[in-house]
């Protein structure tokens, strides 16, 4: 019971948009109860159907309004999915991995940016993500569908708090990277960008927490020139991750066109 | 007259927020006619009221709910103010700056992606953004509050269209990159990343459009590991930006905390 509670409170079981239901049909790694879909019958929304046919869920043929009126997302691409929350991954378990490289956000709150962050983390090889529980960053729809499906690959893992998250990781042996535009050296400096690390975003313009950030070991920033002097929390996330994986694993990538 | 309506299409006039009418207060490039303020008074709200003040605009203390009424995005956090438009920047002067280093967006749709591009542009030191107007990306009050005030600094200009555009930048010698999953290189690698060129970013989901991808010099790709394979299109869009300028000015940045 305390197992299914804490996956309902992450979110993560209404997923719309056709990417994300398809990375949510294609992972199998959580059970689809029903799949509605609407629109013109296409290549794309017939795939949608058998895809999720072959896992058992029940599929609904709607039409637009109707799925407008079941969506939770702005345009959900005709394509609505409800499946069982996301079990939420265990924090010391994230922080074990010996190659371990966490992404913790701290206080984001924006759907778009949290789902682009997700999406970000499992394209950069992130090996889990962490949420505090009490700064209201669940997965909802919004999120999911930003994600792109990200959440079905990805471990997330929720905190009570990140200061204490950080404490927790420093005594694991995990480096605490914290992100800020006054941050101590460059992204492209940091020193221990191979080591097992756990990078912590704060919230969108506030920034880190004061006690994140004192805690963490390190706090980064990333080059910038101009006027207006900082990113969006999303854009921030998606060059630091990358910068991390590129010195963790030079420019060799594993989705190559040949 | 032609120009005024020029900088009409373009939008920009309604700005929302307190970073990005702060920025349009501060940077003084446009005349503010009236600003709308709402909420507790603080000492933020009075600097943005004396700032308007010395910059000629009428100041008008609302309640939240008639604030609310006039903005034209989800969170104005207390502050709407009505601006002259964006005066478009000419295309070819922006292709004959000897150092260019444009980023032409091919069919971003969303604003909140639009404004983080934006935003990442002029953070990146790019000299210029080119938005083609048959595709319908205008500076909307939801892409000026993403922008945070990019838009008071950033040349902005529109084409007709974005295959056109490449082509006239190849007639200045500027340098064609388009930014695609399958791309040819890793932005890490591009080796014109120091001359003056273009950037290319598609549209949301569908990317570079055929034309386009076949008329740039190169494709270039973000390395990416994990399952979902691509990225948020301001999320990969901040990345080659932020490649392109650590390759055109190494690491050091002009915004260093000391």
């Amino acid at each position: 019971m305390t197992r299914r509670r804490a996956g309902s409170e992450l979110g993560g079981d209404r997923v719309e948009g056709r990417q994300a239901v398809r990375e949510l049909l294609t992972a199998a790694r959580r059970r689809v109860r029903t799949i509605w879909l609407a629109g013109e019958r296409s290549p794309e929304i017939d795939e949608l159907a058998e895809l999720a046919r072959r896992r058992g869920a029940e599929v609904r043929h709607v039409d637009r309004d109707q799925l407008a009126e079941l969506a939770r997302t702005e345009s959900p691409q005709g394509v609505v999915a409800h499946a069982d929350p996301i079990e939420p991954a265990r924090f010391d378990t994230l922080l074990a991995e010996p190659s371990a490289f966490l992404v913790g956000l701290d206080g984001v709150a924006d759907p778009q940016n949290l789902g682009a962050i997700l999406r970000t983390a499992e394209v950069t090889g992130a090996t889990g993500v962490v949420l505090p529980r009490h700064r209201a960053a669940r997965v909802t729809p919004a999120a999911a569908k930003a994600a792109a499906g990200a959440i079905e690959y990805l471990p997330i893992a929720t905190v009570a708090g990140m200061p204490a998250a950080i404490a927790q990781a420093a005594r694991a042996s995990v480096w605490t990277v914290g992100l800020d535009a006054d941050g101590d050296v460059t992204v492209d400096d940091l020193a221990v960008a191979d080591r097992p690390l756990m990078l912590i975003v704060g919230a969108e313009g506030s920034g880190l927490s004061r006690l994140a950030r004192e805690r963490c070991d390190v706090v980064a920033r990333i080059p910038m020139r101009g006027n207006i002097g900082s990113l969006n929390v999303a854009s921030a996330a998606a060059v630091a991750c990358t910068t991390i994986a590129r010195l963790r694993h030079g420019n060799l990538d594993t989705s190559s066109p040949e």
